[in-house]
């Protein structure tokens, strides 16, 4: 950041004039949870001075802006995101958020890193440089999430998670996911924590449900904090533990009444601070981002200012920043100027002394660049329609299938059943029944893997949907009718380099280019929301009203003790292990 | 500290049995503030579960402790002392302070720095590596405090305290007591402050009464607490800046009512530790150590669970310690088994798991060895009572001088006043004036330095009083009424390579030996504890109940704004200039 601690003091000392003077603002001063009239003076980026009610400045700053009354707190701090979930790449992320009082950012570039390695969270880095935003990056943990059960991109361990560790703005590791293998001793987790805790590095947790001795187990291997809690019990259980609590509000996950009533049974609050995990970018441009889980937490009942120390100060504390999340000499001059303390959009936004936003519009003066993606979409080995039927060696007419059958109304919990299927030159044939579907997983990153698969009841009436976006491996998955519908949606994929697309009656119909890794569009938040509402359009023309929309990027999350397709073939996620397409034939 | 992590995880998981269960307590969680009943199981010296009722171990441990329904708290942490203040050595501290719960200190080593330069900081580390007490040295910033008015036996600069940072267990830079250097941009101390930043260290504050723009001046240059404060409204202020707050009760200062009343305008405590700063053998003896604080705080109307977390947690935050603090999964075994909350002697204390105190008594196994310290008293070069004498040249039989006058009751504020005294064969003579007495300080680190000033109403009847314990320089400071007998005194300090002294009639009738740097006693707390008190009796002898036993200690302390007299010359602390003996003859 480069400061100049002499030029800073000879500010606050009134020696020198400062750059900017905030004045008739309500001061919210987040170390004492006080509110009270004030004016900032800021120098270089720095606040140099908060002068209360009857302090003069000896010096006119050379801008002077007039709070009109409003509040001035802290910008918001985001102890756990991936940019990626928005498909904004990190420079777009930061207009996007911005503007809604995010001016930092600890990210997680998990998704980029299963397809592009080291590159792409090399990538993520150079990207975010370009903006306003402090984005930091800590090393993804997992890559691959659940190695053997799937290809992805790359391949982590203690050696990359090392050289990632030394790049700067790298604060940490990323999400232990791995929370089984760092209880039962997996030799892999263990070096990755090692390599951190060797380091100095930060260790962010991931633990869905986890209790009892596991839950202190994952904590005295080093997970320092968790974003996973969905009850009351589990934030009061994991705050015992001394674990830091990330209360999430994501577009995928939203348990805010439980989390609140969990936080009211502490009286300390330190230890918990504020994230979004995911949150896709029509949400991001319709809702918000940090601001709209703190308006959703004042909702259920916390107190303002305290949910506000959280997304702030105490954010940054987590991490050891000791120069973000408070408005007070020697911080960075990161801050917002709000009308009311309940998370609604700021007047105004400064990063480093900067107006960057005002009244909801990003005013900073970065601007985009063109950017090159490398096509990361390598799926031109499937020669054709042919290659995404499921065939059948020999002669039969029927054949004993694996079907993939959701146990409720959705499409997220589901089991595997063998049906017998018509089989006809020694393809299955799927015309007779309107409830089955194929699945393909192609490998997209270097490997001639593919699965097909059978599933029943995802809700397609006809065409394809398919996407680039699936985690945690992001290969290619198409779920189609017909195996030339499956192949011109492939095509497309390619031609986009990578993105989400829907074929009907044999013609694109919607689609959102995610060119960046196949996870992220080039364009603004705007941009990206506008194309997605598209596709989603096309995509309910051909699925019925209840399949979620996501339903292909989870297919292959071998996390989900559920039946899911990779690469690899058909899983068991429960009991992580494949189980055959044709049971009995392999 | 060696922690193998794979052993406290399969400890946690209990696939491996624990060295120690601590059964039949009550639980005070310092995360979350609650109290209960629970079993703390320990391996390899740290913590690997916290089992609340209902949950069994699964193996039981070596070692099962019945904690007989009392409470099992953290042990505290000191965050700002001097180890010299007790008189005591590292090791020696270690055994007085354990026994009352203090697990571990953050130690600014500033007084044997001033006699020994970086060869003090290394005795110091090095005696304490000997010790079960976690001792954490912070770099003395400020050696000699004022340059130019007084000659210590070294001096800091920017390569001093980079080399000191590097050193183990060093954690900070140590009170930047130049809070006037730091605001008016004094090169050393920004080259100081840079240094320390520079290497990451924490930068501990010092701000007495510090407020308005040099508060925010000194904060923005990066100093992060402060102990020195005496008001409810300095608290306030200097949390609303952001500082840490080291709530201070040494055996010199005890602002507790005014602390207590500015901790509870604020309802955030996580910015609040609790320090000594300066705790003498008698009182570590008596009272305590950081429990005297918290019993303190706690009577003075704070919550108990809420000072204990002071204490504990928020001290080892304060320095970015993730493994001190709290009992805890993953946190070093160092508890204490208290029978209330009310900061009493503990029943039991552990450090990394081990025993080291049962009701008051020390039970760790390090054995004292002897030491052989350097005679740092250099004072040789005063060949004999001549050389205490007040000589005037020229054959006046009285002469002008700028004697030190206290004014009030005490010794400590005063002025000069010039006043006319008879002299005889050149020497200025003070047997007409029983409420004078002469003071003598000399250099002993060998610079032949010595300065004699005129003292009225020290209260010194007969005899003398002297000392090598004397803030910053520590140079030999003597009060006497007869040049022999300031010579007697000079000898015996030689002789015992340092330490306080009283000489009655021609004899040494009380003396604490301090042969470490001629500061610290070779003996136990309660050795020395018991020379003192001999020495206190010798001392009230020869002086009227009035005087400070402590005066000769803060004769040369030019930091007060008052008349002190140092090796150099007699020195105006509020002009911080020197001003002359003889007035006008100079």
């Amino acid at each position: 950041m480069g400061k100049n601690r002499k030029r800073l003091i000879q500010a606050a000392m009134g020696e020198i004039p400062c750059d900017l003077t905030i004045r008739n603002i309500q001061y919210v001063n987040v170390f004492t949870g006080e509110i009270y009239p004030a004016q900032v003076d800021v120098i270089d980026g720095y606040v140099a001075r908060v002068r209360e009610a009857g302090e003069e400045a000896e010096q006119p700053a050379a801008e002077i802006v007039d709070g009109e009354g409003n509040y001035l707190i802290p910008g918001f701090v985001d102890t756990h995101v991936h940019v990626e979930s928005s498909m904004l790449i990190p420079e777009n992320f930061s207009r996007a958020v911005i503007p809604w009082g995010t001016t930092a950012v600890c990210t997680d570039p998990h998704e980029i890193a299963n397809v592009l390695g080291i590159d792409g969270v090399k990538f993520m880095l150079e990207n975010a440089s370009r903006s306003a935003l402090r984005q930091y990056v800590l090393a993804p943990s997992c890559v691959p999430a659940v190695p053997g059960l799937e290809c992805s991109g790359a391949e982590f361990g203690e050696e990359e998670i090392g050289e990632i560790l030394d790049m700067d703005h790298v604060v940490g590791v990323a999400e232990l996911m791995d929370y089984v293998g760092v209880c039962r001793g997996s030799e892999r987790m263990y070096r990755i924590m090692e390599k951190g805790l060797e380091k100095g590095a930060y260790l962010q947790g991931h633990g869905p449900l986890l209790g009892g001795r596991e839950l202190s187990a994952y904590r005295a291997a080093g997970a320092e904090s968790d974003h996973e809690s969905e009850t009351a019990e589990e934030i009061q259980e994991k705050l015992r533990r001394g674990m830091h609590i990330n209360l999430r509000a994501s577009s995928l996950a939203n348990h805010m009444d439980q989390l609140a009533a969990g936080v009211r049974r502490i009286p300390y609050h330190d230890f918990i601070s504020i994230c979004t995990d995911d949150v896709h970018a029509g949400d991001l441009l319709s809702s918000g981002h940090i601001n709209r889980v703190v308006r959703c937490a004042i909702e259920n009942g916390l107190e303002p200012v305290d949910v506000i120390r959280m997304a702030t100060l105490n954010g940054a504390r987590e991490y050891g920043f000791k120069e973000l999340g408070a408005v007070a000499p020697g911080y960075a001059a990161d801050m917002q100027l709000v009308r009311a303390l309940d998370g609604s959009q700021p007047e105004r936004v400064w990063i480093a002394g900067k107006t960057v936003a005002v009244k909801g519009q990003y005013v900073g003066e970065d601007e985009g660049q063109p950017i090159d993606f490398p096509n990361t979409v390598k799926t031109s080995w499937i020669a054709g329609a042919e290659d995404l039927a499921l065939t059948v060696d020999g002669p039969e007419r029927e054949a004993a299938v694996n079907v993939i059958v959701p146990v409720d109304g959705g499409n997220i919990f589901r089991r595997a059943e063998v049906q017998k299927l018509p089989v006809r030159d020694g393809r299955v044939c799927l015309d007779s029944r309107e409830d089955l579907a194929f699945v393909c997983v192609i490998n997209r990153h270097g490997r001639r893997n593919k699965t097909v698969a059978v599933f029943q009841n995802f809700g397609l009436k006809k065409g394809a949907v398919g996407t680039t976006v699936s985690h945690d491996s992001h290969n290619v998955v198409i779920v189609y009718k017909k195996e030339e519908d499956g192949c011109r949606l492939l095509r497309e994929l390619e031609r986009m380099g990578g993105g989400l697309c829907v074929v009907e009656d044999g013609q694109v119909t919607g689609k959102v280019a995610l060119p960046a890794a196949g996870l992220m569009s080039a364009g603004s938040c705007q941009e990206a929301a506008g194309e997605f509402e598209t596709y989603r359009r096309a995509f309910y023309r051909v699925c019925r009203p209840e399949t979620p929309l996501l339903s292909c990027a989870i297919m292959s999350l071998t996390a989900l003790p559920e039946i899911v397709v990779t690469d690899c073939g058909l899983v068991d996620g429960g009991r992580q292990e494949f189980i055959p397409v044709f049971p009995g034939r392999e």
